[in-house]
């Protein structure tokens, strides 16, 4: 079969004919449809430090997908050909503490398809029936290949009770984006979106954003501030991963306020503990992953109920045109990039 | 009345003769028995950056303190001359958003006793009623005077449900040193404490720590993993303030941890976002003064219980040798230390 | 002033000529503008046990309404002649558990108005200033008079989380039919409402209910599954105070689902722990008043958002006309009655 | 191997000869040491309604005991023959939404090891490897045979905060005893005990009630209001099962209080909703299992810390003299009885 491989240590991938995976104990076999493009495979293309300490290669990359199932392993059960996916990358020991307390995305062991294990770029892709989560032919397949970011957005947003509240998303990359229409819905009267990028803004004005802040041009803070009498946010969904973006969202928190922190920053970032932080009893949560399966469960819901996540699919490439998808997400100039197998 | 006030703009502190404050509308007068001080009383004797940013002299200082009623001002209910109180330094505005909805220790307008308005290291110290917690005259002195640090103890270490769980207590002054033994109360299974001064450690294991660790010399990370299996802790206190103290912290907590950040760093941190907060699907808590009243309700009941704090207090002097207690306290070899009217 | 009184110990109420009251220390004087008809209302009209062991006539009723600040007493801030409010009818101490811990909706020494002190149904009515919730111009004085009972339907509604979930509303009388609205807007997916009355199920379906069920002739459990593909519903707001509505509520929660009990019975009810509660590990929570003042900044931002519950009010008479109104609302072909000053 | 069995449709059990038992995929079989009788098995034997709608015969009976791992199936990893365990006597389905979203105690097709499927009152029992908790040997047997019960108290118990709280348990039989000391480690500063039995009552107090209640001959809500200065306690667990108990209880109540409840009532009970639950905006929570695994970690933590359960522990028979333990259970002077192999 045909597989977007890491095939050695250095940047780049390599489109490349591999023979199919065999299903092991307890997984089932999946013919892959589409697959969306993570920041994570952004890396892993470019070779950077993280990269380089944890693939091993050659791997198959790719997390973010939808298909078929085309087999089943003896004594699976819930699952049969023919089945319409989306796949869960993260994949649980379910031995650990964290397994054992009803938190397997933060898994002590945690293997992730695609990095630690091979990925769904690929025509078929091998893995734990666990992780094939069934979905409604009715979802289109384009919506069915990213509800892993839809997961995260999902997650982060609703850390939180948002209804009759005020949220700020700082950073408006796709899960960004999708959390914007996903805190409309879950009753949030006012939501404010920042970026640096024009294209994400207007995106975000499309996702039906109440504020829209420049981070580049704007004060942060006081424009939010200023569009909430004084008072600032309730909630803030920290996604830029960045320093600045992280000051903004805490600058922009009511005391008391609530912080899901979800963009993974490139290092260590300097934050004011006293005033961001403690005197204002603020909450920070890390958000990592989809909760399993309350997650799933929520975001499927939240689709069949009218949710809209397609404005942020800005482009859908054949995956032999994967050089151009890698370079619209390193540009900044797209949502999400979706590769069709 | 005798009392001690930061007279002019710069360092030191005088003991001066002042008149008797009146009691405001809504207000009590205390007559003062004794207070602790705080490093917060610390910044203002060495007029600091923060100090000289937020004091405006003349000010009587100190804000932990007992006393009685000596005098009730007209409508006043519930309190009555005679009265043993502990005060409460943080008054609240009872009108903002926090205020109104249950969490008036964070109010948005919140004014400090012996910082914004005149404090209680003074024979006499006038504020409103519901700020004097009427308390058992069974209660010693010595321990009623210091409620207001056993308050942000008990607040920060009973935010996260201890019970049969494993706790790391970053940094042992007073407010940590007591939240050893209230840890243990709380059905803590383990608790580790760490600090980088001898007197300190030493008084973390006669407040009932399970393992002491000092962190000028030993690996704190690697000392609490490795007493915990290797898994971490669950909850983790943050009372340093030191960037230091904040990644062994971190480094100490196990996945889905709680962290209850009470240390005020002087300037900002850096934190390793990813895999301290992230990665852990990890809770910060900003912990500032006490809950109104919740925190204490707790602290009587638990003082009532069996709670003894009274290792903690290694310094009783009269007000009169103010500068030999602020020696003691710069030079990290006290617990707290108490001035006597 | 004219005023709606229980004159002395029997049935019915008296439209009498008072003298206007006097705002006393810490309150406001208010002019009425108009008031909504309560079921509490109905009690006291018909003078039945629980009324009879109530009220101490001669007694001013009516608790629920909106007016002008006409006079302020000394001392009070915050609040101006002028000031357009709507009445929390909950007095609360201030001083016991419930209170000093946030939660004055269940002081243990609440008084309320139109019960234990006179009420609104008069062209002025006295009350603490910390009772009047002022509020936009722009919201109608018809919605403003009624924003203790959308109180009591935010309350219940808002206890537990709605988001991607699915609700059913046992009971329609005005607190339920408001709530179906509130459920949608908070993300709820699915909203089932049952009610007994033709009119009130027209009025559910008005305010948008997915699914109407008629509890007289129909099975309610097997409608609520059949809808819910046999999973039942996450959520039960129980607004019937009907033993049967109870069951039918539990009958249709899910495991691990959560009840928001409003509705009180006339008397005690029979309920299956077993199979209702504890086998399904239920949460049963009893909800009374609003919470103060998280419920009125949820109530006010809702509405602000777009919450219509104009539908609800089926009625408007002159208080003249009282004997009228009273009827409709005991005939139950009413939504919410109110009455004009 | 010898095996206590239910027969045939009909009182009684019968010490019979039967197979040992194969584990099936995903199992283990269990070399049995000892095991506690519940209440439940009073049901079987008695074969009341409950057991006649349940249990089909020929049946093991036995859901409370500790062992030995003796065979692991293939592909089952965590466990080995040799370890010790005891067993969680609840199998979930591992696929319904209770499942997956972290609450298996609830699963809604869960099976019971000794209703539903062969019993651990035998030499050898087979069951699902992830129903296996191995313990320390360092736990007694008799201790690891009622790791199950001891599982209700836990989860009973902190399901709630405790710390600096005032605790009611209405009803003292052996899960109600573990509750006491699991309480007061837990950091509840009064509980407060209540039984018909002389024998509980003494067992009570010697787990360290505080107060001791006679609910035949004193009045329960009187006593625990006098003992809590008339404020009554925050929380009650309800674990007689009785309409007088759970009145008791909800009488006993604080407004605001929290109410676990486990005690299984034979018939529905009535309840006085309105003064019991809804003006006192109280919590009612079903209990049911342990919660897996959470519940587990918990116990074993709290065992290892000194939690000390053997007084409740009254008699140690051999599984032969099987009529005799029914019989002491049955007369109300027993705790828990333990069958030995």
């Amino acid at each position: 079969m045909k597989a977007l491989i890491k095939p050695d240590a250095g940047p780049g991938l390599e489109l490349a004919e591999v023979p199919v995976p065999r299903p092991g104990a307890g997984e089932v076999l999946i013919k892959v449809f589409a697959g969306g493009i993570c920041g994570t495979d952004l890396h892993i293309y470019t070779w950077d430090a993280w990269a380089r300490s944890r693939i091993v290669p050659p791997r198959i990359v790719g997390h973010e997908f939808c298909g078929t199932v085309a087999e089943v392993a003896p004594g699976v059960t819930g699952l049969s050909p023919g089945d319409f996916i989306s796949g869960e990358g993260h994949v649980a020991c379910g031995r650990c503490h964290a397994c054992r307390t009803g938190a397997p995305h933060i898994c002590e062991r945690l293997a992730v398809i695609g990095i630690d294990r091979d990925g769904a770029f690929a025509e078929y892709v091998a893995m734990p029936a666990a992780n094939a989560w069934k979905i409604d032919p009715s979802i289109s397949r384009d919506v069915a290949a990213i509800m892993d970011p839809l997961g995260n957005a999902v997650h982060a947003a609703l850390e939180a009770p948002l209804v009759a509240r005020r949220v700020a998303i700082i950073g408006c990359g796709p899960i960004g984006l999708m959390a914007i229409a996903i805190c409309h819905l879950a009753g949030a009267v006012f939501v404010a979106a920042t970026d640096v990028s024009e294209t994400r803004l207007a995106l975000a004005r499309r996702m039906g954003a109440d504020l829209v802040v420049d981070a580049r041009r704007e004060d942060v803070v006081a424009r939010i501030r200023e569009a909430t009498s004084g008072e600032g946010v309730d909630v803030v969904l920290e996604m830029s991963g960045s320093e600045r973006g992280l000051a903004d969202g805490l600058g922009a928190l009511r005391n008391g306020g609530w912080v899901s922190v979800l963009g993974l920053p490139a290092a260590d970032v300097r934050i004011d503990l006293a005033n961001g932080v403690i005197f204002k009893g603020a909450h920070l949560a890390g958000i990592f992953g989809r909760k399993l399966w309350q997650t799933w469960e929520q975001g499927t819901a939240l689709l069949r109920n009218g949710l809209d996540v397609t404005p942020v699919i800005t482009h859908r490439l054949p995956l032999e045109r994967f050089e151009d998808a890698f370079e619209l997400l390193r540009s900044g100039t797209a949502g999400k990039v979706i590769l069709y197998l």
